[in-house]
């Protein structure tokens, strides 16, 4: 009984990971293409404000505010691609590590989010110190992550 | 007098482009890496919606409404990186046609973008046949904008 409810389970997951992978990823590699293309978006516009931060480039407000939307954005999106599975393989500097701790990348993925999401709404204000501290917080997740999941 | 003027003039041209280049993208490769991306994400939740219509996927209005959005938003991301001068050599599929016909490229982005928030507003009502059509029209300037700038 025991072995047929753990059979069960198992094939349950088999059919939700399937039908998981066929909605979002037809592939491996395309998830790991995918979330590659995130963090290329994100760090781009994410380093377009800290140039803004750092005095590098000119405040404009609008356009600060419009990169802090976008950033919060793309924030909701690597997830299911970086939870992939067989995605820890292949063209990729992700660790299998995000495998064997879901919860703590998940905490991550909720800290990055919430964070992000504020820096968008500090960004409205136009106040620039509150604004370096938040990007300051959001700066901390992705090195948080990038320790723990990133070769 | 009229070579002083052309003279002038290519010098405001290299330093706006200059500008531009500074503050967008440090490297071609950046450029090209960064329109990539965006063109990733957007064939990536374009066809999600194209699975859907396709009926190889359930409607769920949220989330096809939720891809909408998103490729509205990502068609408002490449021009500046497909416009940045250098980036038709290297690992690129674009070719040097975007440098010889500017208009054309930015009639299809209009184009494009408009198209696209059209779409992500008719995805809102929920009606599969205007939503279908709209899919299409969107379908059509990825088409004609390949088709003349994509080797």
């Amino acid at each position: 009984m025991k072995r047929i409810t753990r059979i069960t389970i198992l094939v349950l997951i088999a059919v939700f990971v399937f039908s998981a992978a066929y909605a979002q990823f037809a592939k491996p590699e395309n998830a790991i293409r995918y979330r590659k293309a995130v963090m290329t978006l994100m760090a781009q516009h994410f380093s377009r404000m800290g140039a803004v931060l750092q005095g590098k480039a000119e405040y404009d407000k609008d356009e600060f505010s419009a990169n802090a939307d976008l950033v919060a954005k793309l924030a909701t999106l690597p997830w299911d691609a970086i939870m992939e599975p067989g995605t820890d393989k292949g063209d990729t500097t992700m660790t299998s590590a995000v495998f064997d701790k879901p919860a703590q990348l998940n905490k991550i993925a909720e800290s990055l989010e919430a964070d992000t999401a504020m820096l968008a709404s500090t960004a409205k204000s136009g106040d620039l110190n509150a604004i370096k501290a938040q990007f300051g917080k959001v700066a901390q997740n992705c090195g948080a992550c990038h320790k723990q999941f990133r070769k």
